[in-house]
């Protein structure tokens, strides 16, 4: 019985899902579901890859959170589209809540829409909302096991953002370790480490945005 | 219907932890639900915990994961009995899982079970499991906005262990408004600033196990 129920929002969201992926290629926005756990770091990700790209990409953010608006507020600053979905304490969001954000868009002024899921290892990685890729930030002062343990949202993405690399020699996190369970978990994987607050290996990161979007 | 879905699944939850609560407090165990994000730090607490007062408590503990037992492993190498749920991808422990972990220990040889859950800071809020208190891990790596983006966690737990607290100033943590936020949220909460790495603010939170417990 509550299978029976899992399958039927899921099956309703994976159709509003494909629906806004129609609907996304349709107006030539590249959207890019962005994952992690809470403090991972994809604000500051967001604010550093909005300041140094939105000359070369015109981009909109749909910020997701439990109650506050405190992302989208950061993000505004930067002066892109900035669309907050409030969950009400729902631990990921989901197509529908991504549909009725991008209704609020102007889609045929955008190249790029990255999506900030709501802070959580697990569940954001079940739920499709029509993007083209996910990502996954994963700060290395969570420790190198968390690819094992987390894998399904490393198998999902397409990239995992390795993030907070300027602290790294004051944990005890092994990079090498990290690098061989995310090929194991995901052999395609790219795996890009980078610092938000030295800049350190964020132009990989906008490279990889250039050559994908 | 999704909502009465919801309710019956709560209700049956609420039922069974209930009924677990009973069960420890006939044996005279006391039962602490640790939360935190992935990699706040829930495991390196447990093992120091353990080494400091395994003589003064007799201590098991219950590891929730997704899918691996490298917590468990951790936590077995300090020969405290310890339990392993796997949740195959669910984002918290509920508490049948918790009932079924408790059916292996010896209940009347212990003081403390120690129930390590999924590392999420969402979804472990909503669902007791039995437990006397709630304790939430937050490290100071995640952010200082974390308090008021997941407000529930901190609403719920009795204390809060803010971590990682001797790389403090590799970060831009506000430990002051971390601490107002917190107040705000749950005026009653007692705070407790650690790190697992140096051992500072440990003594604090052993007193407070050995006053609680």
């Amino acid at each position: 019985m509550k299978v029976e129920v899992m399958k039927n929002i899921l099956g309703e969201n994976d159709k509003i899902a494909e629906e806004n992926r129609k609907l996304f290629k349709e107006k030539k926005v590249f959207v890019i579901n962005l994952m992690g756990s809470p403090g991972s770091g994809k604000t500051s990700l967001l604010e550093r890859t909005i300041a140094n790209l939105k000359d070369k990409l015109k981009m909109a953010v749909i910020e997701g959170d439990l109650f506050t608006a405190k992302d989208a507020e950061r993000i505004e600053r930067h002066n892109v589209p900035v669309i907050q979905i409030n969950t009400a304490g729902g631990c990921h969001l989901d197509a529908p809540m991504v549909k009725r954000a991008a209704e609020s868009l102007d889609l045929d002024a955008l190249d790029l829409i990255i999506v900030e899921n709501v802070g959580n290892l697990v569940c954001p990685a079940e739920f499709d909302v029509g993007e083209n890729i996910k990502a996954v930030v994963l700060s290395i002062t969570e420790g190198d096991d968390k690819p094992l343990k987390y894998p399904l949202i490393f198998k999902e993405s397409a990239v995992a953002i390795l993030n907070k690399i300027d602290i790294l020699k004051f944990t005890n996190f092994n990079l090498e370790s990290a690098r061989e369970d995310l090929t194991t978990i995901h052999p395609d994987i790219k795996i890009i480490e980078t610092s938000c607050t030295t800049a350190e290996g964020l132009d990989k990161w906008y490279e990889f945005l250039l050559n994908t979007v």
